[in-house]
């Protein structure tokens, strides 16, 4: 049986999880301590050292998109990815580019004050209007009626970062500026699969309160020193 | 017929060359000047403004490692990415581990001087020990007898990582330390279609001199500010 080693408020973990229920693919599911990691998460991952993990069989697959894909060309049913190659340039690129100009920024933004703060919100209100821009004239999902591998890379962005907004006292998925997109969040969260597959969101709320005070004191000793 | 919009210093757009050749596909290469960029760019590439971009028919493809893909799942001849799922797992995870650990630190070490230069040099070697570890029993090339996706995306360490090593007046490729990797960069460069698609040296050494004298005074004058 595969195992996934992970971390219950990852939204990285939590994309595979789903990834793996959506395929019907029966896993054994290993919490670990992120803050203490243990002999198990460095063997398996003595590179980077963090989760997710999919172990299958022989086989250690790290990095959430590289075992999203792995476990594509695993399990071939309720495929994730597009069949037709443009499509599939389109998922993979799309996912970075949140991951990338979307998510850091809205995770300072939240964590920062003042003109930092604003510069990080001004910088993921313009990369979700790239998003917006891309949703528009979609059916249900990324990939048309079914779920596919851009939502579950994008799924942060519907479950998580009101989460953020709410920690950071912040406004970034405006509902005037952004309505393809509170759409799309609708359609994600109340698939069944995903909608049983969610962290509580009060204890989310209470661990990225004392997350974002970690990391506003971690910035700024860093600037004194 | 295919275009690929690009750069003739670029190792993200060698790489999609590289692909386009061993496959055998037709394409018309457009050389962009990055410095001040075409109105065909920035129509086609709003989002990054960046090269490569491949151009095929109605699809427009940006981000070197998602052409790859598109490349690799558009012509099915001479495969880039391995069969199997664990080892296509592998390429996209070294590919991106060699992108983010090494080609930045060793870009900063070029461009920088005193302890940052020495901070920066310490990454790039420890970036390379694990690649080391990876080469180790590998045949000619990361997949075996056949160059592949991984030997492009990495493949700007045979090429380019010597002439930043010059430009930056240090040494990352001892060949003590990583001989396996000293082998492979020879395969790799005596590979006939790497061989007869590379930039000239000489003048890839005359602009890495001139880009990190920039770049170091960009640094010097954001200290300042």
């Amino acid at each position: 049986m595969a195992k996934l080693v992970g971390f219950w408020v990852s939204p990285f973990v939590l994309r595979v999880s789903w990834a793996l229920k959506l395929k019907g693919v029966e896993y054994e599911f290993i919490e670990e301590d992120i803050f203490n990691k243990s002999p198990l998460l460095l063997e398996l991952n003595p590179i980077h050292k963090k989760v997710p993990v999919l172990v299958h069989g022989q086989n250690v697959i790290i990095e959430s998109f590289v075992i999203l894909e792995y476990i594509d060309e695993t399990w071939k049913n309720c495929p994730l990815l597009p069949q037709e190659p443009c499509d599939r340039a389109k998922a993979r690129f799309w996912a970075k580019f949140a991951e990338e100009k979307l998510m850091d920024s809205a995770w300072l933004a939240m964590c920062s004050q003042g003109d930092e703060k604003e510069k990080a919100l001004n910088s993921s209100i313009e990369a979700l209007e790239k998003i917006e821009e891309e949703l528009k004239g979609k059916a249900k999902f990324f990939g048309g009626q079914n779920i596919g591998y851009l939502d579950l890379a994008l799924g942060w962005i519907a479950y998580w970062l009101p989460v953020w907004e709410e920690v950071g006292s912040m406004i970034i998925l405006d509902p005037i500026q952004f309505p393809c997109t509170i759409v799309w969040m609708e359609n994600f969260l109340n698939h069944p699969i995903i909608k049983e597959n969610l962290p509580p969101r009060d204890e989310m709320v209470v661990y990225f309160h004392k997350r974002s005070k970690e990391i506003a004191a971690l910035i700024a000793s860093s600037r004194k020193g």
